[in-house]
């Protein structure tokens, strides 16, 4: 697992988790329930909680634990504030007076956490966090510890699965507009980073935790040039024309059925990136027009002295698409005596485990993929079941009872042992 | 369609909105695309953009667009900071100094924005959003309006649904600890509300949102008590033994194989909460121990004056188990001369689409429904595929072809015009 969250920004991220994830972002229940208690005189009772899931998410098996750093953040900044105490009245108006002062000087300082760290493989039924404290601050964390460790357990161990069948060093992280909220969108830049994702296209991300960042062009840039007029104050690089030049290898190449409006939009985003120009391709037709314009501008520039970067597909068939696109290339390069072949070709389109199959098994060239909507949506299984019980209280082991025998908790405070075999391969979890 | 979020707090989810959702907060490729438009003078095209989407959620035949709340908030903050514009130098240090200059002074205030608003029905490939402005500061709005549109309109959708099968004014939203991040609980809560809800159990959203809160004890708590000394300080009210008063009618009643630590923590809770006593039934048995040992609380409370308000039920067939209740409570109410038959019977575990058919069907004493993880993280359909298209550019309608018939847009700005009937009944969608 990579990923270390040394960005240059967690002290604003900090802050932004410090607003969003106060003791007030719990269920009601907690806070009613803490007044009960604190009135039964039975809110400081030692007692240990477990966070735990029961079943493994995605049919899989195996899970990797995210959501430790946000918890740590909200457990260190953990405090009511006045304006929170105030709301709380008006919910709770019987509560005597001395049980706002209790809550005003609640904090998580001297509560104990050992468990799993980020990043880890974790299982069914073993403690992922085993807390200990006071009974009834442990259980007003219990909603936003959920919270923080449902989505990006969820979502780091959906990002694993989708490097396994892409292979390292493939996969992009493209869901910003698909994710569920703003924060949804961070956490999936964030932990996909970690599950092996090699960035995001989330700029706000990639400034909060560091993760490279990465993007080019879309096709609302491409469809705007229609005329020539359209690039005329965006054709000119190193004193040479580069629409001119690019026209050039149109002709000489035949392929003068491509899109101009197309060429246009190239040419002048070439400009702007000539050291790391690359394109998509499909806003016309991505065999007929967009690789063409592609490979025009990417010799024209070439002529210069500049190496271009690669292409993004977004449509159609992408094994298909990606072959004939690196033949093309190859190709054409070879013509002029230049290495095209391993220009990148980056592949996007709701892109999920079953696709990536079929394209793993149908064959193809791509080399990254750009995964939104089906990563950061955890669209194959959108929640995950994390729960948090009580298994000690008073120092004596406890378990819950019900009509479903699933939902029967393991009694006492339990630890993980992770047994390796001679080779250091781990083999089992054992719960001691 | 309710809700106004005419919260009392409005101002600090503005601030915590302006603190997640800034300009940085986009894909790379918006600002990639801004500075090649803006050295090929053409960032300030007027231009019109729509936000539509093509496949309607859920197989269903309708949505409800939810978001524009936050859009607003949003656009009328839009500013890069400093500390943005040095991180975007990273990015692009060939950009020349005039081009953060003019990063810097962007602002949303001359964008006209025209559409739906929060609630309101809307339909496949009509303009939700309508905006019209500079093309590069359109293009850069792109993905956070997308990202704040898309899951409030698919919840909003998805909460009217459950609505429908539940019927009115029964269903309390309760997901914060499984959904997508802290914001995707918040805009739950606030969205759900929207579309029908009565009421959330997260306490930070209603703080910020002004929507009613709810929540009572989990089984934690119930777990907790153990022997009669654990409630030695929360056995007395109005100077009568609780505890000693509920016994009684235990006996009375013969129910005497009810589970003691149950009875200990009810009395304790009903202390704090005599107004408002309810319980969670199921920690050991609903029939053979909670449900009884409620109404032994509750007929104590009674002779006191109290009227407790009722069970939740969280597990088991809540079919069967609700009518059950329903029956031993008004019939054990009317041996005593009290009416119980009107306490509420709340019902949660994993409630879906699904599940509200088949209680309909098999029939039910369920008042209120308390639904998580399904509505939350709309499991269903955990994404919409709205899309944002550029319609009109310099004057002149534009529209995107592509390999996939279904990505083609139409070209050109356009309204919506809700045809009534005579009876003011809503018929259909006109698109000009």
């Amino acid at each position: 697992m990579q990923g270390k969250f040394e960005g240059t920004n967690i002290a604003r991220e900090d802050k932004i988790i410090q607003d969003w994830i106060n003791p007030l972002f719990t269920d009601m229940y907690q806070i009613k329930m803490t007044y009960a208690e604190w009135k039964a005189k039975r809110h400081d009772e030692e007692s240990t909680f477990e966070l735990f899931f029961r079943k493994l998410p995605f049919k899989g098996n195996y899970a990797v634990f995210g959501g430790l750093d946000e918890c740590f953040k909200f457990l260190e900044n953990f405090e009511f504030k006045d304006e929170h105490i105030e709301y709380l009245k008006l919910e709770i108006p019987q509560a005597e007076p001395e049980f706002w002062v209790y809550l005003k000087n609640l904090n998580c300082k001297n509560i104990v956490l050992s468990g799993m760290k980020d990043g880890e493989f974790v299982f069914p039924d073993e403690p992922l966090l085993s807390i200990k404290g006071p009974f009834s601050l442990l259980q007003l964390i219990e909603s936003p510890l959920l919270n923080l460790t449902n989505f990006p357990t969820l979502l780091s161990t959906n990002a694993t699965r989708f490097v396994l069948w892409a292979g390292a060093s493939r996969c992009v992280e493209f869901g910003l507009r698909r994710a569920q909220g703003p924060n949804g969108a961070i956490v999936a830049s964030k932990y996909s980073y970690m599950g092996g994702f090699i960035g995001t296209s989330n700029v706000y991300a990639s400034f909060l935790t560091g993760c490279p960042c990465l993007g080019t062009v879309a096709h609302s840039f491409i469809m705007s040039y229609e005329k020539e007029d359209d690039c005329k104050d965006s054709r000119m690089l190193d004193g040479k024309d580069l629409l001119v030049e690019a026209t050039k290898y149109r002709t000489e190449l035949g392929w003068t059925s491509t899109n101009m409006g197309e060429l246009y939009a190239f040419v002048s985003f070439a400009t702007g990136y000539p050291k790391a120009f690359s394109a998509l391709v499909d806003s016309y037709s991505t065999m007929n027009s967009g690789i063409k314009n592609y490979l025009l501008v990417a010799l024209a520039l070439k002529d210069l002295g500049y190496e271009s970067t690669g292409i993004r597909l977004d449509s159609g068939d992408l094994s298909q698409l990606s072959k004939d696109c690196r033949k093309i290339m190859t190709e054409t390069g070879n013509k002029y005596g230049h290495d095209f072949s391993k220009h990148v070709i980056v592949a996007s389109n709701d892109i999920n485990e079953n696709s990536l199959k079929a394209l793993k098994e149908n064959g193809h060239e791509i080399d990254v993929f750009g995964i939104g909507t089906n990563l950061v949506t955890c669209q194959a299984q959108p929640a995950l079941g994390m729960v948090y019980k009580v298994v000690e209280f008073q120092g004596t082991p406890r378990m819950k009872f019900s009509e479903e025998v699933e939902k029967i908790t393991i009694p006492g405070s339990k630890s993980v042992v992770r047994i390796f075999d001679e080779a250091m391969k781990p083999q089992f979890d054992l719960l001691c």
